[in-house]
């Protein structure tokens, strides 16, 4: 079998959020991710599979493709076995209890795919996203973020209007803030993260109630802030070490 | 002014290993990246500017180019108006106190980048590198590390030399080990972090002493393990945090 014409501009397409959501399809590539989505509450519509892939689900779901097919459909530079297409999921019911992480504005696919890993590993089921953080179904967050993707409850959302009307203890990243290790930090609350290059906007930080900060041991002053993404896994460290 | 062949041809060349030690030269790109570079002990060999790149250097270390000159030489999607070819230092005498990573056969030049810059953050001065980690002036590693490069002393060298002679107490993060939250960390010692898919091979596990560990808060079991630069970030703070 081959890929008609019409899957092949579908698939193309996907690449772009606004065709993710008129589809309501995303891609996810190689052997372990698409197992791994294989195997959550996912739903999937067409796995591109060449033969040697072997898998247990009805054949009608499978379309069967040469090497070289594969090649032209993928996003990868060493494309692996299989390609798939999953049904983006309906948004679930925001949780309101527990430690959450919330993220405006980030960019960066790697980082977004990390922090939903953190989000797993840590145990936070709710990860908030303002509207203008990266997609979550961008393929490089779902390769970055492999199964963890489907662990995490993840919900674009008004940051401003969330933060307005909740009641849990909201926490900043901060320089001026307390020290982290000195900290009593609670079992719920808000983890607010900012863009990759401009932090937390300061319509947000307004409404945010504590700062926090990770000392630098290092000496010299000019080193570089901590990147997003080692930043919120040290603070989830922290948030979780003490229960 | 505009570039020669021979020095496109340089430059070219230092996306390779062997040319970089050849011609003992590395690529940084970009204002901020360059500016920092500049800042530091680093000796610059040629700079490569378009016009309004103000800078306090000598005018002959520096050759005035076209955007468009620029654009053929860079390794950005965006140049960023310099591009410049620093000298690679000698090798620095080994530290032999303190707190020291170890890094074995770290492949990605991305989460080089990110654990130097965390080994700079946490005061880390001495990283050391297996042979087959990835080269620290690999531009994507120079570029993810931004001046934190300068500031701690990189050494490539026999890991398992180094270890069997070594006396500081040695750690490594595995699923096995003390819960690294109830351990008591030392001021001093030697952290080793592993390759990315296979973690630390077996003839290096076998000359380290203490084994820590990182829990899991999820309740899934799937969960994917910790990136090989978050692990790094929560270790580092967790052995930081009570000094």
């Amino acid at each position: 079998m081959s890929i008609s014409k019409n899957q092949s501009k579908i698939i193309t397409s996907l690449s772009q959020k606004k065709y993710r959501q008129k589809h309501k399809l995303f891609i996810a590539e190689g052997v372990k991710v698409v197992n791994e989505l294989l195997n959550s509450s996912l739903e999937i519509d067409t796995l591109f599979a060449v033969d040697d892939f072997q898998i247990d689900i009805p054949e009608n779901k499978i379309t069967r493709i040469s090497e070289k097919d594969l090649q032209k459909i993928s996003n990868l530079k060493t494309p692996n076995k299989v390609l798939g297409l999953f049904k983006i999921p309906n948004d679930k019911l925001l949780q309101k209890n527990g430690l959450i992480v919330a993220l405006e504005d980030v960019n960066d696919p790697g980082n977004l795919g990390t922090i939903i890993r953190l989000c797993d590993w840590f145990g936070v089921s709710q990860l908030l996203c303002s509207k203008e953080t990266v997609d979550c179904y961008n393929q490089k967050v779902v390769q970055a973020s492999m199964g963890s993707l489907t662990r995490v409850s993840i919900t674009y959302i008004d940051l401003e209007m969330y933060l307005t009307a909740s009641t849990l203890p909201t926490f900043i990243a901060d320089m001026d803030g307390e020290n982290v290790y000195k900290s009593q930090l609670p079992r719920e609350g808000v983890l607010i993260m900012g863009n990759e290059a401009n932090g937390v906007s300061d319509k947000i930080k307004v409404l945010i109630k504590n700062k926090i900060s990770i000392p630098r041991f290092g000496e010299m002053q000019e080193t570089e802030s901590l990147n997003v993404a080692t930043a919120t896994a040290i603070l989830l460290s922290e948030f979780k070490r003490s229960f």
